[in-house]
């Protein structure tokens, strides 16, 4: 875990021959420790210093953070003192925000709260808040929204631990670009717009207070920084946690989000591809499924002996639809079993009888749960249109993966780990994956899902003072990889639409089940 | 006058292939410009970046300013906008302040306004104030005494010289420690006790919102550095001003202020004292007749043919009383002419008839202007207690002079100049000064009066980059001699109680009078 923020020094008390000011002794002692020539003492902190250092002996617990080759302190509190010093990590989402509450000196997490984020009453979607962002007013607004939210989850987790929020120091916030614009109250509208330019790349080390964060009035926060418009600080938060830019092996780490982000590389280097691959990718691989939630089915498989389908629901409630890793398994089963062919197309078996496929709307659908068994009563089915758009999807990830790791001359089955980002990642099977061609022909125990990736990453940066460097070091190695929808890719595409693939060498494992 | 904190730039407009965001792309060109690797842009400052840089193509004035080795942003505005970009210089005073309004491109002094410390009060002298400050809520009080005193002083220099709060990015502040505390809502309490410990020696730069300022929002203050609590950042600024840390030559700063202070040195070392000199010279140089002003005698002479005082008060008003210059001329006067003897005594003369003493409560007085010419029709007389006085002034003086460069082994005539800071300095003739045997016996001309050194120093800083340099270089080269009252110092004081000294031969300009 490394060396934490918290420093506890023991100050030289002050005399006639040694009569340095209380700020310059505790900054000289600091410099010292730190060996840096930059210490930034907030003057607030500096009007209770003379107090609590002379409460305490001068002894005492302070929180630092560095920015590059800056160091901030954080907060100050006595050795004798049993306050907890505490950091806020934040996964700042489009959709939800996730915030945990760190203990900065044993680096535990102590809690963790989550809300929807507040903006989507002004669009649910970042494009529709960036324009609304433009209106008159319409920036402070969306600040506000999140900032109260954050406050008020700050302040339940709090409460829930029985702690103060005077006694929060840090607050790390991982977000896309666009988010931590609206967070930090920057204009938004040059980020969607050709070329593209955030307000800042680096926004680092702000006080906590001018942002309108109710944590101690002297603590500071950290954002994450992003590499532009479209790759934003919760993937470098994503990259910190795997770990991936300190392997001696080249591995990947996919995050399929709003957006579809691919990471590659290893200690020496790093490629990126994030965003949309273009209308021709309409939906991309990200609209697979229903969220997931109680009810929703996230797992399937098919009995050869019983011949139907064996179900697993979030929760064990009566199914009312599926999520994307339930689908995923849905059509590996699918294919396994000869139900679909190898370009998706649904086969009736005289095999599994009891497997109906019923005409809805002129188009031929499954049913996955009879309506006596769903939550709604109605046959729960999946269409031939959602396996298209499956296969697209599937295509699209793979077409993505081949096209980073081929530009930088690797095959993707020499890839040492795949760190499967986001709650996607925590859910998908990873066999189902491979077997309809999503993912790489990997063994499984390559695989390893990551979970919230950017709620680990702030919380890794509250934890250890090395990962602060390690950050603007993945931020600097980056190579941004523009996502070129030129004939190659479409070639790659058009390969990728069969299950698992036109090329069924990629595939060996599939090959022999 | 060196290179001014305006620096213009021309950014290269950010495209797809060049799409850093416009913080980071402004703060590479700064770094660029000013060879650092660390620049600070408020993130207020960031808010407004996109639309100034688009506005004005991109082509901006830039006002930086410098703490040690970080530099920090304190305000943009386009090249082809006509704003004006300035600065406040601000001296702090126990019991007056005076601001000066600053171009910072030319460097040109558009203003000044002067208002009586509004602290006052509470109590005019600052010891009060620190007793006060320790009440519950006093210290939010006088800090917002004087943020509210210079903010109708800004909002005044403005208004006169037709210009917005919102164009002034930078202020300078130089006071005394307990002053600038005030000022910066520091608790002064510990300035005053044993071992007389500041909050802070280096201030340095914080924003001006957070001191409740009415500049710019993201401008910045600059507060001078001080050595401890009993020297302070109006006399850094004092030495900045004079120069005497960038000279060959060893000379020597004198301030008389509410303490005296005075500093030896020259560009390789700066040896300073300052303080009341202990109980043994009650009253110090300080107490010197009355505050200058119309009526005030400030300037006498003794007309040889005429057998009469020739008098000069200021605005040619009916006099009303003596300031300290008043007094020292005329005490050098009556030395020349016999009519005090070298302890200080009166002297009837039969030289001068027309000069009359009247004996007032036992005492003898001189009548220096008869009631029939005064202000009041009362006789303005000069009591023997008031010689008596300036007699143990003059020798306090002219022994810490002495006690100051003896310790570094210099003769005071060695010393190159003689600078005087201060009201005191302008108004005070060296020639009585030398005759009386207060200042050492130099040449005229190698008095030099600096005025108000400490707002010279602060509108120096807002003029040039180089003085910031200057100002740690000054601060960190101090040695703080702490005025040792020993028999020693008593011998010598003793010594210098005569006119012009015991030692006559120190002063071989007023022998040949």
């Amino acid at each position: 875990m490394g060396v934490n923020w918290v420093q506890t020094v023991k100050l030289a008390p002050p005399s006639l021959e040694n009569n340095t000011a209380d700020t310059d002794r505790l900054k000289a002692e600091l410099k010292d420790r730190l060996h840096s020539d930059h210490i930034d003492i907030d003057i607030s902190l500096q009007r209770t210093l003379p107090e609590t250092l002379r409460r305490y002996d001068y002894g005492v617990h302070c929180v630092v953070f560095k920015d590059k080759n800056r160091w901030v302190l954080a907060g100050v509190s006595g050795v004798d003192s049993n306050d907890p010093m505490l950091g806020i990590a934040v996964d700042l989402g489009t959709t939800s925000v996730v915030t945990r509450l760190v203990d900065l000196v044993s680096g535990h997490v102590l809690g963790e709260g989550a809300f929807d984020n507040p903006q989507v009453i002004v669009g649910p979607d970042i494009l529709t808040r960036i324009h609304y962002a433009d209106r008159n007013g319409g920036l402070d607004y969306l600040n506000e929204l999140v900032i109260d939210g954050l406050n008020r989850s700050i302040n339940e987790l709090c409460r829930k631990n029985e702690c103060q929020t005077n006694h929060i120091y840090l607050c790390a916030v991982a977000g896309n670009t666009a988010m931590t614009h609206l967070f930090l109250k920057l204009p938004p509208r040059w980020i969607i717009r050709e070329p593209y330019i955030p307000v800042v790349n680096y926004p680092g080390v702000i006080c906590a207070r001018d942002l309108g964060l109710e944590i101690n009035p002297c603590g500071i926060s950290y954002v994450f920084p992003n590499v532009g418009s479209y790759f934003g600080g919760d993937l470098i938060a994503g990259i910190l946690f795997s770990g991936l830019a300190e392997k001696e092996d080249t591995a990947i780490l996919v995050d399929v989000g709003t957006n579809a982000e691919v990471v590659l590389g290893n200690r020496n280097w790093l490629m990126a591809c994030a965003g949309a691959a273009g209308p021709a990718l309409e939906g991309g691989v990200t609209k697979m499924g229903m969220k997931a939630g109680p009810g929703v089915i996230d797992r399937v498989s098919i009995s050869d002996e019983e011949g139907r389908f064996i179900i697993h629901s979030i929760g064990d409630q009566p199914p009312m639809g599926i999520c994307g890793s339930g689908l995923i398994d849905l059509a590996s089963e699918l294919f396994l079993h000869g139900l679909i062919d190898i370009r998706g197309k649904f086969q009736r078996s005289s095999r599994f009888p009891d497997i109906e496929f019923v005409e809805k709307d002129g188009m031929l659908h499954l049913v996955v749960v009879p309506g006596r068994e769903s939550a709604t009563g109605d046959d729960l089915t999946i269409g031939q249109a959602d396996i298209d758009s499956l296969v697209r999807s599937k295509a699209a990830m793979y077409t993505i993966l081949e096209t980073i790791t081929s530009s930088v001359g690797i095959g993707m089955r020499e890839l040492s780990d795949i760190f499967v980002a986001g709650t996607f990642g925590v859910f998908i099977n990873p066999t189902s994956a491979v077997t309809i061609g999503m993912m790489p022909d990997l063994p499984i125990e390559n695989y390893k899902p990551l979970g919230n990736s950017s709620l680990g990453g702030a919380t890794t940066i509250l934890q250890s003072m090395e990962s602060m460097d390690q950050v603007s070091d993945i931020r600097d190695k980056i190579t941004y990889m523009e996502l070129n929808v030129n004939q190659d890719f479409m070639n790659r595409f058009s390969a990728a639409k069969f299950f698992p693939h036109t090329d069924r060498s990629l595939f060996p494992s599939v090959l022999t089940k």
